[in-house]
């Protein structure tokens, strides 16, 4: 018996190249996944717009950064299909529909807008900004993903999501797929330098693309245990940051290491030159494929482009069935 | 020396006929401006779910009714433009990119928001409607529209229209065209039952669409000067609905109506049998164009199908080259 496989969405939005925290986050098991599920990813630049609309010109080259980014942690071309946002008209006529079913209560009192309005400190809120779940509805939805691999904080506004699309089909009898949170387990990264998060407005981003120069200078200056001011000072693994992305990136070693570690047999440096060496392991081959793409961009450019003609059949087919049952078509 | 025509773009929300309110608020001015502005007549069937979405039905119906209601007071074809909003995708676009630049308070501020959330007495606000404005700008734009004709009422939507566009032109360097308000003159028409506005919840209006029997009804009906229980007590036309309506659709006859009232020499019943031959013989010629459209509904879809068709050329034109100006385009 053949069974069709399930549709995940998933994507970045295009501000800047990805870092280890998107790759921990979502990047590694979206290729794992590819193998299991049909997998769209979305290049969101109209939602890099709603931060970054000051700055066209950095959310263009990082249409084909993200989708370099992507390519090379092993997405396979012939698999996935790269879509971007700006270019799928039913994206935008979603949006607008669903605007019509979710209150400006309902999106205020959205855990995830109250954050992300305090952290990108707006006194004054953009209305793009406060829409946010309403346009990621419509992006899930444009292609009826069954599926969005996301992390526990982008939870509540899947549920809104089902919300709006559950209202939609009640009301206009349409059939839009309502979305699946396929949660991920993996937690955010934190930064070497100690920081909660890593981002390139912390400075303390590991971006895919670094040169091993580049990764070398972030492990070096890592923040470690700061009991251990000489090496024959025992450490408490637990509380140093290195030790973190040992457990993360050098899963094969991180016991042995806490154990070098509490007994005083392993200084911080060469410690901290393991962990360099676990990631440049990991980084090398992602290297390799980049150095591919990056050579080949026109080749990028015709992946995005067909890929995205492809979405754009599949959502304006869908757009279609939506006005016939919304009783818009003439 | 050839000059292009300025650009209008007009237009009515599709949730029902259109009634002598409309007529006189804007269809009228309507009719004489096609031969002076190229006119662009919206039929905003996507704006009409912003506060009709449970019912997409009467907005089917309500396509046709609105563009046989235009047609027959004497917009002609081969002039104007007949555009269905909601399958014009710029639109949309243009609504999402308008969004980032316009924050919630300023939506939340604007007088006819607060005015229209009273009126439908939305305890909860939709996100919709709290971007009424911000899809109005979209609408006015995605044919860069010169001209908005609107009543004193509209005004601040068209002012925070212009700031949007503005915001928008500085920020990328687009040359979206800032549109002006071309204010028209004529109130808004109360009902003959003396409420201060017609409208179909009221119950008091009378469409362009009435056959002379509902129209007299609604006539006969009407409330006038309360101190005339008898014939021979002379009244005061200024307090009187009836002689409002001389006023507005019977030019010619009501200084001598004023006169007969204010000394008796007329009875309220004849004053509404003259003001119901002044309606007909308005209403008479726009039945005659109605009937021969309502004959001919498929030379009406026609028409909206292909209005929509060149406005929808128009609007892709205008959006490719705003999204080269904002650098989304690969
Ligand atoms: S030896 Fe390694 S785990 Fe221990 S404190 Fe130093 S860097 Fe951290
Ligand atoms: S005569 Fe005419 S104007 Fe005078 S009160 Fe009657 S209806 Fe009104």
């Amino acid at each position: 018996m053949e069974t069709k496989q399930k549709r995940i969405l998933t994507g970045d939005r295009t501000t800047g190249k990805l870092h280890l925290g998107h790759y921990v986050g979502s990047l590694k098991s979206r290729v794992e996944l590819q193998h299991t599920y049909e997998t769209f990813v979305l290049l969101a630049d109209v939602q890099a717009l709603t931060t970054h609309f000051e700055d066209p010109e950095l959310i263009n080259s990082s249409i084909y950064d993200v989708a370099i980014d992507n390519l090379s942690v092993g997405l396979d071309p012939e698999k996935v299909t790269l879509v971007q946002q700006s270019q799928i008209t039913s994206i935008a006529e979603l949006t607008v529909f669903y605007s019509m079913l979710v209150t400006v209560n309902q999106l205020r009192h959205n855990p995830t807008i109250k954050t992300e309005a305090k952290n990108y400190g707006y006194a004054d809120l953009t209305y793009g900004f406060l829409g946010y779940p309403v346009s990621q509805t419509a992006d899930i939805t444009f292609c009826n993903a069954d599926l969005v691999p996301v992390g526990e904080d982008q939870v509540p506004h899947i549920e809104l999501a089902r919300k709006i699309v559950r209202k939609f089909n009640d009301m206009y009898g349409t059939s839009i797929v309502e979305p699946q949170v396929k949660l991920s387990t993996v937690g955010r990264l934190a930064g070497l330098d100690g920081n909660a998060k890593m981002g390139k407005s912390m400075g303390n981003a590991i971006y895919l693309s670094d040169t091993p120069e580049a990764v070398w200078e972030r492990v070096r200056n890592a923040v470690t245990d700061p009991a251990r001011v000489t090496i024959n000072i025992p450490g408490t693994p637990e509380i140093c940051n290195v030790y973190k992305y040992h457990c993360v990136f050098n899963e094969a070693e991180k016991d042995n290491i806490a154990e070098l570690c509490r007994t005083a047999q392993i200084g911080c440096v060469a410690c901290k030159k393991r962990l360099n060496a676990a990631l440049n392991a990991m980084l090398d081959p992602i290297r390799e494929k980049r150095a591919y793409y990056e050579a080949h961009r026109g080749e990028v450019r015709d992946l995005i482009i067909e890929g995205t003609r492809k979405a754009n059949v599949i959502g304006n087919e869908n757009i279609h069935a939506i006005k016939e049952k919304m009783h818009v078509l003439i």
